[in-house]
């Protein structure tokens, strides 16, 4: 099994309140790379922030990393613009981090990252692969795209309280500078990724299309901003069978509608709750309290746990939130010293 | 375990009569890429050529890749100076490929690629690492260099009669373009890779020392090639335990000389007999034919496969050259059609 991480950025995800709320947008630049490398190797090696929020919650990576130690699987990163450079090993797609959506232009090079991805994708001899993504603000730049496809549109948050007018209110202005309208783009998916969208879109949507025109059997490893791709696909004439995995902390928050969304697009839905509500760690709890939630392809390889595992990922992710630098709370019920850098994605 | 491959190229390697007598230099270009693809994905993904002699003897990195189908290991691939693009995950070492060796200057940026090799070794986070190269024409690199440290210099080939003349011959121009007499860097590995050596030198030479100092193991996987990385780790003052892991072709051909080096330079030597000789199929009766004997991190794999599994690595081996197209012979006994592409190393 392989799971194909794409990792870049956005300019959009430094828009105020977007993402990761008291984040330093200079360290917001090192998490897609540092992801990577938590992915990679166990912890960043050359990536000089460890992406934890304030409280304590550890990127999604440590989730997706802990999977891999105990279930094992290739990882390929696609470098899909990334702001900063990682020591995890990439394919580049020659891509530039995306402008900030409120732009006429989002993503300059949409369509030649979208032809990288899809060669490399249909090269790829493997019987299945998993798609995961990892860029801040990305669903901000999913909610854009949803809204130029005219998609019935809703995201996930990486924050407890999503700030989803925050958001729509940037769509509202990445829609004006693009001069379009909601819908405009609903035969283009490509046209809408330029204008409102992110590389990380173009790559996940490129990969995903080569690889099933190869024959390869696809997941979408992620939430809201991995339908947004399964909608891009819809709309470029992908009909083949798509499948969607995720976590229960994105099902739970979105309730019926995701189930909703992956019926309309006619793709099959996964969801894995991790069982973090048995284990008495921070990390856990803060998922549990509905931060970070999803992301770096987590609800994927959640879903290739087999029966019974469960309470081994949860065990390594210890091991791994060791590895880190985050340790659970004290006997007294203190919350431990954290540090001030950023939670994943948005 | 990881395996840090380090793959790169250099224009020594087409010098007349030095690496995979008579393939093109235009497909020489596209061996490393294609080991790379070999050992992340099974087969070339992106490189247009399978590497496989025109005898029907597939490259090192085919072997090494059925091991890791059996044992499963961790790849990061290091580009240290590439000719061509590869579709395998890379860390770029920001490295140019050698110049023929004959010139002044064969690695102009040799102490930059060790350095960033170095950074990059000492930041992994594995308690033990395997090293190994694909570069063809390595081993008259390894030659020039052995012959300007002073160390006894003896070296292997990808071929069944070596053609150490020639490399003579070759070294001997190199040395006088470069000002140098045998010996004369005696206490500069650096100065001696930069005027007759490679970029992989540098790259392997730097992981290493960059891992010992970080406290991980290192195993040299490789023959003569990663002995010369060996002897350019002593010469640089590192006294560090170091081991070398290899294939019997390589012990086989070197008779005692090996483990004299070894020896000489404080290594551990563990040697591999995959026992090919049990098999009926063509891509082993070339290695015991004396063909390419060693590359790839060949003998490094093998050295990970535990007792009583080499059977499983014969039979998946059958399995690899069968995806990259290499069938064992006709029952009529003839040799199958193979295709007129280089094999790995020289």
């Amino acid at each position: 099994m392989r799971v194909v991480l794409a990792a870049g950025g956005t300019e959009t995800a430094l828009i105020d309140g977007i993402s990761a709320a008291g984040a330093s947008p200079a360290l917001m630049a090192h998490t897609p790379p540092a992801d990577a490398e938590i992915v990679a190797y166990g912890e960043p090696i050359a990536a000089p922030v460890t992406p934890v929020s304030p409280s304590g919650c550890p990127t999604p990576a440590a989730i997706t990393r802990a999977v891999r130690e105990v279930v094992g699987f290739d990882l390929t990163v696609l470098d899909a613009g990334l702001p900063e450079e990682t020591a995890a090993p990439t394919v580049s797609l020659e891509a530039a981090p995306g402008a900030d959506s409120r732009s006429a232009v989002a993503v300059p090079d949409a369509a030649t990252i979208y032809d990288r991805a899809r060669e490399f994708g249909s090269s790829l001899p493997d019987d299945e692969i998993l798609v995961g993504e990892t860029i801040p603000g990305g669903t901000t730049t999913a909610l854009g795209v949803l809204t130029a496809l005219g998609e019935p549109a809703g995201v996930s948050s990486s924050l407890p309280t999503n700030p989803l007018e925050r958001k729509r209110a940037v769509v509202d202005e990445a829609l004006a500078a693009s001069g379009l309208e909601a819908g405009d783009c609903a035969d283009e998916p490509l046209k809408a990724i330029r204008r409102m969208g992110d590389p990380v879109q173009a790559a996940t949507m490129g990969v995903a299309a080569g690889a099933l025109e190869a024959g390869t059997d696809v997941t979408l490893a992620g939430g809201t901003q991995m339908a947004t791709v399964a909608a891009l696909l819809r709309r470029s004439g992908v009909d083949d069978e798509l499948s969607i995995a995720t976590t229960s902390f994105v099902a739970d928050e979105q309730g019926g509608s995701l189930g909703e969304t992956c019926f309309r697009l006619n793709c099959e839905l996964t969801v894995t709750d991790p069982g973090f509500d048995e284990a008495d760690h921070v990390a856990m709890e803060r998922y549990c309290a509905g931060e970070a939630k999803e992301g770096v392809a987590m609800g994927g390889a959640l879903s290739l746990v087999p029966d019974g595992k469960l309470p081994a990922v949860r065990e390594r992710l210890v091991t791994v939130c060791d590895r880190l630098g985050i340790e659970s709370s004290d006997d007294d019920g203190r919350l431990p010293e954290t540090s001030e850098e950023p939670t994943h994605g948005s």
